[in-house]
């Protein structure tokens, strides 16, 4: 089928090729030619305006949005919606947060025009080996774009699914991600301490590729960890500082919300923003604190 | 090639079993005779005590332990040492300490019979599967034993490897075992918070499902929560009373003694405590104290 | 000088009756009858309404609100409002968010009515031994209520200060709490430790009374600790059930926003939450999980 | 009474004066003449060996050990057994671990020596105001010691107490810095959110004495926080690395071992470990995985 893609960033981009390549048709949307001029070589037709987009597609369209979660979503939403008509339909595949889809879908289900949020995982290699896709819609709207999904996913049957209604797709994948903050952490954590272990000298490239095969940690993660081994053994051209896109801090706060105890992805979050805290207030008052009572020592700042 | 197995449960068992599929020769020794005759059906000779085991291997030997790491490893090598000579070969395969690895060995050594530490993952999976492997110990005693570990790995180029000296393949396990306890935390919390987010009425297991292809997070034991999910779709039939078994409370312990921060291991071993501590002396005494200097009402206990 | 006191609970009534010995006048207003009569009998006049109220007192007036935070004070503002006149002073005393305190303070101060919030702590030992206060507020309005914060306070010089503009006196309460969280969950788990020492067999209140004199770790806290464990020796009659109210979620929510790692703070509010967690998904989800790769027996939920 | 004090460093030499102040006779000793010599000073007689010592004092004596915890205990303690004679009494006052203290006493005990274990908090303050002493030993040799707990301690009868048997004191001083470790770092965090918020320019030193008077987190700690801060407004003259001296990891492995979950000691212990660890090796590895993953950029380390 066909669809319109907007933004071509590294996620929109490879999504719209995988889509090419799986014989749909895309139109694309970037406000960055460069990024237009990339597609058109794959295949797709591009746009330069939102109008322009929608004028290369037959109601009722589908509308793919691949922008950066937050305000740039709810400008180009704003744009898109006097633009729409009644049975159009809009899917937001970025990381929006669930209660903002929900607010959206408001919106547009109001003005007669499908909403689905659609989490989308996968990374880089989504555009190979398919992304996994979280669903939240009506089950009509969902599946009308069953060609899309089961060809964006890693096979027809495999790695996507209707998960709720609208915000349960963003919902889900926000949770996944506070998942992937925690385990990255462990890992992080354990290939720390063989680090440390100097007296076996431990081959950490090594150790990832034979957890790799048969363990009970084998992960995908773990792979991964075993390139970024193999690319930087010992790390050293890698600042020790890690960001943080916003799905982790909301998983903490729906887990606080609802009650819930998550002490291990609370602390994976702790632990980036610990890594950005350069200044360390904390340790110094604790340095200074134990200088008063004991008298220890303090190493000067 | 033949060897002995010391200690027919469940792992053991498996891996004389997946041996004896591979080619080599078994004999098992078990004090119990139904697991004796257990792994006979298999194909193995057997043994009922560790001299008669000893009697039907020529020199130089390959005993392979599979017992509980503790206690037990310790007196089933006190009874071995003297029937040992030189040039046998002793496998610890069982999740011992690092540290009485390395004890063990320099006694067995300085008898001239060589000790290896294996580390093995894989679970009641292996048998199937295979084992992931992580080997300590001399370099020629490793590669004199390179088709058992051939045999026993998932495929013989992968999922194995000697990785230092004595003690190394043992640290290696226990650090596995740490970041497993993470992994697995990190999964059970994201559930826990989509469990409890009733608006959404989620499928968890649909969500392991679809998670466990192409998505960052997926993993083996991604898959295994999904199958948990589909045997226990609200786990209320399983008691929320979670055993840790060593390897993660020794990480811990050298996580402190590096000088490395590892809050999230750290943290999935609290909850696992937590999980078995009934009387919540702490929380009891935080309600008294909250009533202390509030007024704020306590429950009965 | 004279004020308006509305909400006649705990704390209300006895920041009254502190206010009323240190010669203040002071009518009360509670919309329960008994809570009145009670204020009465110390010397207060009181009213049924908050017109009344107003109208019992003469401007400028000042007005001293400690109802519960939340939707109970929006409502009391919203019908003061229209009651105020320009030069009316109005004091947030509760343990509000500061940023419902911006907020209202905004729409008071519009209409020429200066907004004071006051973070106060204290608990039910105020009344005897006096407040501490922390003041937001404008300068000149702050300094106008003078003689009230000196009589709230434990002495009149100290326990009490204009910390900042509008919002600040709640922003530190709310950190105060914050640290309160943390203080708390150190002793518990400290005591928690003591207690299951069985081998010393130690009383436990002993050493809250030894560790009250001379120690790093004596506090009105640990004071406290002593007494409930003299009033509670094992805690058996209180139930493992830790509330909280707010501010505690509050300040992880500011640390996250603000890039602070809190991970001690953090951790006591999830171990409250954890004391209300009887369910325990993510524990029956691990026992299943073990059971699922190891073979490890569950027990039965 | 007449005692023994054996180490005049910090804590030595100031409960030296302060029994001294109390009118009881001190002999000291310690390696470095100048201490010897600053006690003299202060009307102490002084001896420049254990042999020396111990020929100043009439059995059966009292000495008292104020030494750094590990080798050096074990070495005097080794040098001084020779020296004694049945019905003397030792005082280990420094920071032993617990299972030392038993196993030393144990070995005192058998030659008729009477062996206490007294942990001391108070550090530098205890001179001016008393040291807290949590005592551990058999119960006659505690009371005969009873002149010199109630003159080291704030108060004749406050402030120390003999706690169990040999081990306890020193168990129940272990515990009682992890409670301080807890302490310190909810202080450190608190402090560190107000720090961070710019908005409201907050005066630390001003929160901190107003929260010593009245409110529910007065402690020691904090007033020490207002002169900390009083001293380093800033804190940009004091390193942000904090050192720890063993019984916080002792309290840790203690938990673990009581299956005690005690995450904010334990977090506690792990921030410091974490001001420590320049090289963050496990950040680096999580930012350059979110770059394999997610093709996020890293910065240049």
């Amino acid at each position: 089928m066909k669809l319109g893609m907007i933004g071509l960033g590294r996620m929109g981009a490879n999504m719209a090729q995988r889509l090419l390549r799986g014989g749909h048709a895309v139109v694309g949307f970037d406000p960055r030619a460069e990024a237009r001029a990339a597609l058109q070589e794959q295949g797709a037709e591009t746009a330069d305006s939102l109008a322009a987009l929608l004028a290369k597609l037959a109601p009722p369209r589908v509308l793919w949005l691949m922008v950066p979660a937050g305000e740039i979503t709810d400008t180009t939403l704003e744009a898109l919606l006097p633009l729409l008509q009644v049975g159009d339909t809009l899917v937001d595949g970025g990381n929006s947060r669930y209660l903002d889809s929900q607010r959206r879908a408001a919106t547009f289900v109001e003005h007669g025009i499908e909403y689905v949020d659609c989490g989308t995982s996968g990374g880089v290699w989504g555009l190979a080996e398919g992304y996994s896709l979280m669903i939240g819609g009506a089950e009509a709207a969902v599946e009308r774009l069953r060609p899309l999904f089961e060809c964006l996913a890693p096979a027809p049957g495999r790695g996507w699914g209707r998960v709720g209604p609208v915000g349960a797709g963003h919902f889900a994948k926000m949770i996944h991600n506070g998942i992937e903050y925690g385990l990255m952490q462990a890992y992080a954590e354990g290939f720390s301490i063989l680090h440390h272990k100097q007296e076996f000298d431990l081959d950490l490239q090594q150790l990832a590729e034979i957890w790799s095969h048969g363990s009970v940690v084998h992960s995908w993660l773990l792979e991964l960890t075993a390139k970024a081994l193999a690319e930087h053994p010992d790390m050293h051209d890698i600042a020790p500082y890690v960001a943080d896109s916003g799905e982790g801090r909301w998983t903490v706060d729906e887990a606080i919300a609802l009650g819930v105890p998550a002490p291990v992805i609370t602390h994976a979050l702790i632990a980036r923003l610990r890594s950005r805290d350069a200044e360390s207030f904390a340790d110094r008052l604790l340095a200074a604190l134990r200088n008063q009572f004991g008298g220890h020592e303090v190493r000067k700042g």
